[in-house]
């Protein structure tokens, strides 16, 4: 079983997720935490729709990119900081749901680099459907903060 | 010289535009629009800021992806609204500014679907610097509303 | 369980494979297809590789793409054919390994649009390895031959 | 002007790309090489075409990758060896010519990462048409050969 490298490292990543205003002011939360692999989720929010009334692409691709980078997180040694380097985000039905649940875990750990992948699934009468897919790459930067 | 191919389209545009809650949300406004072409605008905002104080990597995306969502809707035809397909989202710097400028446009134009490309550049005491680029997918769909 | 739309979609896979000139250049084979996924492998090839001895990447890439290209026919309607849209591919690890594997299958299958995954697996003395992986938009045409 | 850094860059790229198996077996030859931007270009190779006659979008592909790789090769320090970690191709058109031209271009180079940016153009009678454009994340290494 996947280990954590840095003991802290879910509290340094809860400690991150809060500092996080996108993520508080998209109305998105932890779920779950385990090595390499985390889980948020979100009421429908009325503030965060395109024109149709559906919750943005943008906003969907922001909690799956941050279910991602923080997967990433979990598996980093002390001292580093996780930095998006580029993530492809695919939509594969519009984003209607009451609920939506976020995954994001590790493909791959380097050092430098994580390869990640994540969904997003929205809740609708208690029916899942994963609505969209991502995959990102996450760098390890030192010195940032 | 591209033209409209929908006299009404930039008129539905800035409706669809204003109907956006998650760009009045963000702070995001409307710079400029030409047939294939649309600029968008953000102040600094710290409610939608990673943990680092940068902007969310998720919000410049979501900027970029309106921009460019707009823009293939410019030359859609009457009664076919826009939807993300995918996109891909490259973070060349971190998003520290005062402001922020969101380009898209259109690289092909089709029936079903349109491809743009965009980026983002930070404005910071009057020095701009392209922090990062979008190539996305937009699909022409009928009778979504 | 996902069932063929077309009864002879099998045999005109296996057909439109066998005239993918680039296929036979580079030594890729079909190995395994059911409604939904296909599975093609490649023994190493030292014609095809970049210039640390690695297979190289666009080779892996284009072995990946037809696995989801063949994949989404699969399920597609008689008369339509499948051209791709784009697609990401990422790369974890080098290209080294005595034989490659490559299993393309469908996320989402639409009437228009088929959202793929793939994967690429090096084995090299028995012991398997994903080294990259592909999310693709496939595009369902008619009267394209 | 963009100068490079290592001196010996052109000559160092040029037998990389000359022990590339994939290029010669494809017919992929170098047109031209300036700090920070490649050229390369091929005929229409009836061996590497997908099942309607016209080139495999791997092929295509395959060559844009090399296009950036080698482009961001030319503004690395000596010593370094480039890998791609990761790319995004966009297919606009079928690739219908009589010949094809792919260019690469730096858009940020970093001492571990450069972003790139490549597109492939189809020349058909005197005619150009862009019909696929790529981005890549390629990363230096240094010890790798």
């Amino acid at each position: 079983m996947t280990e954590f490298r840095n003991p802290d490292a879910v509290a340094k990543m809860r400690a991150d997720f809060a500092r996080q205003g996108a993520m508080s002011a998209m109305g998105i939360s932890v779920a779950d935490v385990v090595p390499g692999r985390v889980v948020l989720e979100m009421p429908f929010n009325p503030d965060f729709t395109q024109h149709h009334g559906f919750m943005h692409a943008g906003v969907i691709t922001t909690a799956m990119d941050s279910a991602c980078g923080f997967a990433a997180f979990t598996l980093m040694e002390e001292g580093a900081e996780v930095l998006t380097v580029e993530f492809k985000s695919t939509f594969m039905s519009p984003a209607a749901g009451d609920h939506f649940r976020f995954e994001g875990e590790i493909v791959k750990s380097g050092r430098t680099l994580t390869f990640t992948q994540g969904r997003a699934i929205a809740i609708k009468d208690g029916t899942e459907k994963t609505i969209a897919m991502l995959t990102a790459t996450m760098m390890a930067v030192r010195g940032l903060t």
